[in-house]
């Protein structure tokens, strides 16, 4: 959270420039950080000797920093111990668009790729930090009413980090774009939008009779757009103090 | 589509192996195809001058090829030329799994990461074929409605095809994990599913009056899983031969 005076945009080079259609590219923070908070799942590409990688997995963010975590064993977690370099890359589909051409298909989606070197957290007072922020970001409030991280816990999670050096955020949010001379075609053309909502809480059988949802969850409503869920839920977080 | 007798699962391999908690992996083709089959958008990871990129991307499949596509301007489709290794994920947030620690808070998700070495499809009907599945794969029936391909629509089109040479599957599909001794804790634990839906179709302002969404389109029911729209098209597809 402690960025000073932190500039308006990422900075851009070769490596993020959006290049195609660069009207859908944009490189300013709360762009980017709107991509990002929005959204659980990312994926992370990495090199292990010359083989790229494609890995899912969760993140959070903190400033201009970027989390994710992991088994201390895992495969992706043991390379990037050593600082190389990493994309994490977080997409939303937001709808299907349907041309009057094959050609003008198309998708209308928010993406951001994020460019850095990753490092192992392993300073015990900012991976204790970090660990509360993984549950804490996405469930404000809960922390405090789980039972405490145990030392074999956290020693079996991998937490790294990467503050990110580049980042450019793609987007197309947009009607179909036919051609003119196509406009009349008696062909039915239009976007489909599809959208990310929350479902009904399943309680798991070991909960004690009585204990219901929390007031924490209330966020997490039913039929939500969990976009709007996670964007909220970042706020909070921010706001006290993570 | 002309896959004979194809091999019941992925050859593993170093490369491909689930090492953590391996019995959430999954190696056969019929567990990879149907991670792919239910998503529009993957991620694709290449490596240029020792950088990795993640880009998101449409992707469809014909029996063991993937393919995608984009404008032959496009940075990642202009260094897939080349043949060089390629990792393509496919992932689905399925749930939230909250637990009584911090240390058993999870995801549900299905995943799926397919590696190979791409190549450019330039072979004129191989290319056509290619441009057709596109759509179709998406929408059975729409092709033969639309207007034919430009030629320079063609040309401005890079098509890029890779036949999986491995590939993974790794899920979990299960309530929380909680620990015995905190079965008793007075904190709510369980599953908070996510799923992705179709929402209302909206028509372009060019389409003619009287138009109206045709048949083809009738799998695209608003509120349903956009998971289950796709695996039935996918089926329509290779149904009607592609």
């Amino acid at each position: 959270m402690s960025v000073e005076t932190p500039e308006k945009s990422y900075p851009v080079t070769p490596r993020n420039r959006v290049k195609r259609l660069h009207e859908r590219g944009a490189y300013d923070r709360e762009a980017v950080h709107a991509v990002l908070d929005s959204a659980l799942l990312c994926h992370v590409a990495y090199v292990i000797d010359g083989q790229p990688f494609c890995t899912p997995t969760m993140h959070w963010r903190e400033g201009d920093w970027l989390y994710w975590h992991g088994s201390s064993a895992s495969r992706m977690l043991r390379h990037l111990k050593a600082g190389t370099p990493v994309c994490l890359t977080v997409s939303h589909l937001d709808g299907l668009v349907l041309a009057r051409s094959g050609f003008h298909h198309s998708a209308n989606y928010r993406s951001v790729m994020c460019f850095g070197k990753a490092r192992v957290v392993d300073d015990p007072e900012e991976k204790r930090k970090a660990l509360k922020g993984v549950v804490e970001r996405f469930y404000p409030g809960r922390t405090a009413q789980l039972r405490p991280d145990q030392p074999q816990e956290v020693k079996a999670t991998m937490v790294i980090g990467m503050p990110i050096a580049e980042a450019s955020v793609k987007l197309r949010a947009a009607q179909v774009g036919d051609d003119e001379e196509d406009f009349a075609l008696p062909v039915w053309a239009g976007v489909i939008p599809v959208t990310t909502v929350i479902g009904k809480p399943e309680t798991s059988p070991h909960v004690p009779s009585g204990v219901s949802i929390p007031e924490h969850l209330a966020l997490y409503d039913e039929g939500r757009p969990l976009d709007d869920v996670l964007i909220e839920a970042q706020a909070l977080y921010e706001r006290h103090g993570g």
